[in-house]
């Protein structure tokens, strides 16, 4: 499992959610609390929106925490979106490649969790993407998988929030055809640099954390906690989704 | 394009082929003289058969002329049978799952060349593959690819020469079917741990180069000559394959 | 040997400069024109001034043509001062530690050059140091050690002028003491977040190659020219140091 | 704080003792049980005795739960005499450079520990080496120094239990005489490819931990023991040294 963060609101210095809370990201990448792994040392990414339509990214391979770089560029970036995620494989590798956020055009997604019995299923879900998509699969994981097959549908025209569902039903479904038992756990948040998606889901009943909490005129969502100030951030619900636009964030349909 | 050599003979120590000579392929990796690029720095790797019958493997992104790491290793570890390659990326990122060698069990291969169009084919080609062997798919390059649709035939019980000239083959006919118009190039060393088999292929007239040298009771075979000793070495025919087994080369079928 | 750039005006992407000219830096990492090494792949370094006095570092051991979060980080930065350098080891190892730019409070440098005889004299020099600044010595190199003891006569209220032309002196004259013939030479940039100084230098007749060209309201300075526009670019003479300052470049002083 | 383990009997494969333990090194780079610090995640090292008098080294800023090339390395290397090393990083930088084991000519060393108020030492211990040694320095840790300063005594023909005492007896009284209340503590293994030592000493009371067992016609010395076998493994006494030859091990003087 991974860590992860997002943000929406007030152009803040990455820093000040990234490195300095008390139980920051960066911290997260050492001991995590509520995460089946403690220790988030294979790599982390963060993505960031500033002048242009398109985010900026920085991955590595390094453990967040004894990054230098890391904390100069959280220390001088100054955003008003941004996605940040440390990450503990579960499959496909230590590599750049593999790293979150996962980018197309001005879309980013973060994302804990992971498609049970992927293994067997990732020829047939790499096959539902149009060459154009599938050529910008860079690594192995099937979370830019999954992120590819909700890009197909943005693409189309689909909303965000039904894309989100659409995927996660036909790849639930996929994984029933193919008899497979494991769950399919999807916590993520996802932007296209102006609106913030989240969302908590699993096809049993352990979604992973997922929290938020008002920052800074606008949000910021987190898998647990930042600092010591638990009892300002609230659980999303199992199946929850929500919206972050112009500082206001709100519940998006049913789970 | 990418510079390797393949050694299979006496037990002599990496550094003999890969550190040493004038001209050696840490030093092609600075500064290659028959490939289309100078520069083969991205990544690299070598694999060598000791007491086991899997090769032992090392794969690192960073540029060979400042792997410290390679150094020692090359100094301190004797084989009778090893393949080492620099890259210079054409495609697939830098990642060590992209580093060749890239191996199966006891099979290892190193390759110079690309597939034509290798975007467009690639789920195609990968379709081919069984569940068992795509499930070993680490990286997103053409030769991990071609490595394990030869590893499907040679696990089939084809002879190895003729898995070779079966995948170039189809994957040729393959991309004449999508009207590619770009070469297949394949100059590459394929071993199963006791036998060393090397071809000099491409679709169209220019072959990627390919020399061998009688070494220490066996043999190198390299993309360029190793030192000052060009006129020891030879180089293979268009088409060409050869076998090197107990220490005897001997050419292997036409082209 | 090394390659470098600094500018200093009007507000650009880094990108401007850093990655989209014709022979831009990573270009010239790759395959410089006017340096003793052709290639410049031991690691590179990037560091800017945003909204505080410190800049934003970037190092990283990989090559920079093959780093994609360069190309993503210099799209996505705007800076009005801004450093970069691409490195060829000659000594000191391949370490972030050892990347320029160096960097103490809001002072920067980078550096082509060396001082011959180094390793006998490293000692010595580090001696000079005052604890105080002895404890950001970071790396090996001779570049950083050259940074701090400069940044020691800044500290002192030193004008940068002085203290450059002082510590060139200074450790010249260490050099003859301990009879070591081999040259000092010091093509750098150095600045404090406000004011660019930049110098051509060497104890022998050979300095580095250093040119200057008016850029976006301000100055680019480089070790060799980035595009098809040598004409546009001028060379420092031997000795020569130059000031960039709200958009006025000067001479300042005699070699 | 650190781990690690040292061996020296029967030649075997390195993953005996380095991956293949419930408690191995590269497990204990996650979850160390008995270190200060849970996670050794800064790099790694490790060094081995082949043909050579000089042994292998292999240096890796990653952590090792997710290097592959270890693992490999480790199951096609077999030894009579290796050391390794997993890093929390307490000062030095996260580089190769930092790693241990520290190695010069047939000497290697691998600590747990640190040299109190090392930045007000480092220059004056470092002033103590002679300039053929001092070239070697490579890092800026405290443990690269003390190696350095141990091998100065055993060239000077000093056997290695004095050199050892020798050195810990006058960094101490240098600590002391600059006013420094930290201590210095020392776990360390030293080898010259021959004889193995180890030692457990501190200043203060608490050493870091240090184990042995028999294994292999000869003796694995660790941080922690490596196994549910905890019952097998003794510690050193505080201040105890051992010393491995032949496969027997025997104390060596007092504390």
């Amino acid at each position: 499992m991974c860590r992860f963060l997002a943000y929406a609101g007030d152009p803040i210095l990455l820093e000040e959610l990234v490195c300095k809370p008390s139980h920051s990201l960066v911290k997260q990448s050492l001991s995590a609390v509520q995460a089946r792994t403690v220790t988030n040392g294979d790599g982390f990414g963060i993505g960031w929106y500033g002048e242009r339509p398109e985010p900026g990214i920085y991955h590595e391979v390094m453990p967040a925490w004894s990054d230098e770089n890391l904390l100069s560029r959280c220390a001088n970036v100054r955003s008003r979106l941004f996605l940040a995620h440390v990450r503990a494989a579960t499959g496909g590798g230590i590599a750049r490649q593999n790293c979150h956020p996962f980018h197309h055009g001005r879309y980013m997604l973060i994302h804990n969790g992971q498609i049970g019995g992927y293994a067997r299923l990732r020829r047939q879900l790499e096959s539902q993407l149009p060459d154009a998509l599938f050529e910008h699969r860079r690594g192995a994981t099937d979370s830019e998988l999954l992120f590819l097959l909700i890009v197909q549908q943005l693409q189309a025209g689909m909303p965000a929030p039904e894309a989100l569902r659409r995927v996660l039903a036909s790849t639930h479904a996929a994984m029933q055809q193919a008899g497979i038992a494991e769950p399919l756990r999807f916590a993520a948040a996802l932007t296209d640099g102006d609106t913030l998606w989240a969302i908590r889901w699993a096809s049993d009943d352990q979604p992973p954390s997922l929290y938020t909490k008002p920052q800074a005129g606008g949000w910021a969502i987190a898998s647990e906690p930042l600092g010591d100030d638990s009892e300002h951030w609230t659980p999303l619900a199992p199946g929850e989704m929500v919206r972050v636009w112009r500082g206001e964030m709100e519940r998006v349909g049913a789970g």
